[in-house]
């Protein structure tokens, strides 16, 4: 299956409860689209497999170290049903379930761990599928994100498309009302849009939990934000996203992110995830609003450097060739095709024809940043919000049809992160059809076959 | 006269009232070593000048227009005593004050504006020199530092040496209790030092009035700052400079100018005062200490990307042998004697030569920051704590002494500041000695003649 990634409007940062992975504010996403950025997870389910494997990007982790994997698998089992095939004959009843080793592969079309939430999709991706393949995804749906947020907090919002929320819940004893809720589905605004900036495609220098938990106990001004800001902003950004009133919107996303990346400075020792190159989008952001006289465009960053502009349609084509003018790619005069560099080759077009406004050029030139200085954005996204996991069809895998072995590798194209290699032909698929080999067999289309 | 820098251990940030200048929390700072950077400032009175006329840096400046330059007049002229010459005979009767004019010439040894304090330096110095002027410094010691805080809040911490409190007071229809006091003096803790690393001498994107109001108007964790978290660290840092434990000095340092950031960030739109440079300074310090075992070393940032970084006299070669790996000057090892780039020669050579340790290299390597790589830090500074403002001798004055017009004139350094020019030989004076012209004189020292 593949399962999308989300940016958050309003931050979840620091847990309530480390064991249970309960959060100590509530926080809302929007889930965006899987065409162009996904995590593609391919489950195959054995009682031949001896242990659990899991190979992450064409690598195997160790998985007997990460409680987070083993939190998932456990919990998705609990919830197992029994397996029937399309004449209704049990091909797997709930009781064999414990002997079945399971084997996952998992890939990201965008860098990892770089703040573009790609532990979300991931393990989305991964209960969505261990969901599908124990045929607990429709018996319990509410569940299940309470079980993706095991495997990283954010990853209960991306189960669903569209608007989500985490609520944060009360119960302490077992978590149980922490879960994400669909408050618009993806077809609710289809005029809002967003554009991502790749500052950079290094892993962080703290990662999220390790940040979280830190911050929890050192951050007096995070305590204070959990209590006493964040639900307010829940409500106003709910009623904002339904009326579909931009301004407030934006105001709320821009005002959210930068309180979370001040709790991080108020962290002992500081955390920084954001760098100079964000600042200098941050301060051309509110100059282009400072220019259209009203919030059109709201930026947000997650725990990295990378940019998440939200806008309108109508300002798609303007905004794009605002970054394009002062974050062109350092090899965009030369030999690139736009597409490389933008992965929507039609918007890139529309916008290097866009002639910007030479007042809004000689505002954003004063705020310092220069013209045509290539090489701080290393790829853009043009993207918009997108529906939840997705059933892919088994026509590529992750994983080898008759070993169930790892067929992934990442590609070596220099940058060290796979961006735009998976076309159309190339997504991957959701729960393998094991043949031969005399193995209990989850098929992904229809169910499959029991030999 | 001149007047000393100050840096903030607990920061100032935000007013209370903007009419009366009052802060909505109360600060602490160390008043640092004229001998290293101050303000020098020079005031002539005399009823022939038509006017009121103020130089900053040799550059006139509009007076009628600077409500501060105008309040710590008026301030000062309240106060006034009569002048009376060695015999007692009085040279200038209360009530006649009211009919001199004042220049003023002020110019500071250090970049303007960039996060040195250079209004509080420079506010100070006005303030002393015109109290010393008008004869108000011994009358009325206390309201100095309320008038000196209407030119610059901070302003009125550098009219004392050592380690000092601005009491925010409670008083909101005068504020006159909002003022600053000397907790220890300069003498106090002599093995407190501090390393100045000058990251930019250009002038602030958001200067420091302008930015308060956003933040206080915008920012809840500010308002959450100030009521909650101030107040206890002023009695832990109190306590720790009392006790000179540097650990819990150093903690707090650390943790208010952080938090002071982070109020600025979650401001909308947010401010950045810290960049890149300042984000790896910071990361060497944590780096250093945590090689340490202790805090031994201690940032803080002031409105602007420059490190203050305080530390005991025992680890000063090695702090500034560990500056200097990773932050030589771009032409360090070229013809550029130490002190164009360390204030201070001896403390130069002695770092140059002092040995790194291996392990405490590798550390820091792995916090990405490369070693010999220049160009990031303009200038060191190495220096202490020291008294407050000192009345000069007049072999040299910023104005004229005939005329009472400024005299002095910036130096095109390339580098646009100035920048260690004013050696030993040329530190300006208090108040000056006109003679001729039949004007009112007031001399620094011992008192001028009356013709």
């Amino acid at each position: 299956m593949s399962a999308p990634t989300n940016i958050a409007c309003v931050k979840y940062w620091g847990k309530r409860s480390i064991a249970l992975n309960t959060p100590i504010n509530s926080s809302v996403s929007v889930t965006l689209d899987q065409a162009d950025l996904k995590a593609v997870t391919t489950v195959t389910v054995s009682k031949t497999f001896k242990k659990d494997r899991l190979w992450l990007n064409g690598v195997e982790e160790d998985v007997t170290k990460s409680k987070r994997f083993i939190a998932c698998v456990t919990g998705v089992k609990n919830l197992a049903t029994e397996k029937l095939d399309s004449s209704g004959e049990v091909l797997v009843d709930k009781s064999e379930w414990k002997d079945y080793g399971v084997h996952v592969s998992s890939m990201n079309t965008f860098p990892t761990a770089a703040g573009l939430a790609s532990s979300a999709a991931g393990y989305a991706a991964l209960v969505a599928c261990l969901a599908e393949v124990f045929g607990a995804i429709e018996t319990y749906p509410g569940e299940l994100s309470t079980i993706a947020r095991q495997g990283s907090g954010s990853a209960c919002r991306s189960l669903y498309g569209g608007f989500v929320a985490w609520r944060m819940g009360s119960d302490n004893d077992t978590g149980a009302d922490s879960l994400a809720e669909q408050v618009f589905d993806e077809n609710h605004w289809p005029k809002l849009k967003a554009i991502i900036l790749v500052v950079s495609d290094e892993k962080k220098d703290t990662s999220s939990t390790e940040g979280m938990s830190t911050s929890v106990s050192t951050s007096k001004l995070l305590g204070y934000r959990a209590k006493e800001v964040v639900e307010g902003r829940m409500r106003g950004i709910e009623k904002a996203y339904g009326e579909k009133d931009f301004e407030s919107f934006g105001m709320i996303t821009m005002q959210d992110s930068n309180q979370f990346h001040a709790t991080c400075l108020d962290t002992y020792p500081p955390i920084f995830y954001m760098n100079d190159i964000s600042k200098s989008i941050i301060k051309l952001i509110h100059t282009y609003n400072k220019w259209k006289g009203k919030i059109a465009a709201a930026y947000t960053f997650d725990a990295g450097p990378n940019a998440v502009i939200y806008h309108l349609e109508e300002e798609g084509e303007e905004l794009l060739a605002l970054m394009l003018m002062y974050f062109p790619d350092d090899k965009f005069l030369g030999s690139l095709v736009g597409s490389e560099y933008v992965n929507n080759e039609e918007e890139w077009r529309k916008a290097k024809a866009w002639v910007l406004d030479e007042e809004l050029l000689r505002m954003c030139d004063a705020k310092g940043r220069s013209r045509g200085v290539g090489g701080d954005v290393k790829k853009i996204y043009v993207t918009r919000s997108g529906p939840g996991p997705i059933v892919l069809s088994d026509e590529h895998s992750l994983l080898d049809k008759e070993t169930g072995e790892n067929c992934y590798t990442k590609p070596a194209d220099g940058n060290g992160v796979a961006l735009g290699v998976f076309g159309i032909g190339l997504i991957g698929f959701g729960l393998m059809a094991l043949s031969g080999a005399g193995i209990g067999l989850i098929g992904n289309a229809g169910g499959g076959s029991k030999k």
